[in-house]
């Protein structure tokens, strides 16, 4: 059986990074291990790893992206949570037999070789749920 | 300094405990390690741990209660997420001299004496963020 096997992150929608940041580097003082552009999803990164899991915040660069509709629409928040698993098409199986709905039907690769897909917040419990194999 | 440790738990709004169970626990095969009612917080509560962090499902029990409110305003979805510190007290004076906006000025302390407080999400980017003390 697949198995879920650690919360991997936590991704957070800004509309401040420097007021953001803040908070979660100079207040809390945890360790900013990347501020990154990322073009493909129009979004400037933070990666703030911790403890093996990493807090994500992801601030528009631009208007027309997925991200800054759900901004515009839902405010800065949290944006989803994405589950290591280790064996994404097994889960992905079970998850269609269990009727889940998805928003990816079969896993993504990114450029890193990772494999993703996200679940409909319509079947998790109004959580936006991102899998995701190392 | 204080320090920020891990993330302990991501908490989720639920309307429908069942239909949650049933993606976190029946389809995902996350271990549901107690289905708690919780009468003071007027909420039925499922824990979901996961090395070392947990997921936490929040259905409220009464409509007269703080987070039967959030979700009729919000509707389901992410709640809180909690990170662990070594040292609360140290923490809040920090945030505080960084004038992060706080929802408790001083630590409130649980029944089993685990302490907690929560930072107010208009300093944070967005999200509502429990520090929490073992």
């Amino acid at each position: 059986m697949p198995k879920i096997k650690a919360i991997n992150h936590v991704a957070v929608v800004v509309d401040d990074m420097d007021k953001s940041l803040h908070f979660w580097r100079d207040a809390l003082g945890m360790d900013l291990h990347e501020l990154r552009d990322v073009p493909a999803e129009k979004s400037q990164i933070a990666f703030l790893p911790l403890a093996g899991a990493e807090v994500e915040l992801v601030m528009p660069t631009s208007d027309d992206s997925g991200i800054a509709k759900y901004l515009a629409k839902r405010g800065p928040g949290m944006h989803h949570i994405c589950l290591e698993v280790d064996d994404i098409e097994g889960m992905m199986s079970v998850l269609k037999e269990k009727n889940i709905r998805l928003i990816n039907e079969e896993p993504r690769t990114a450029v890193d070789g990772k494999k993703y897909a996200f679940v409909h917040p319509e079947s998790t419990g109004g959580v936006l749920v991102e899998l995701y194999q190392l």
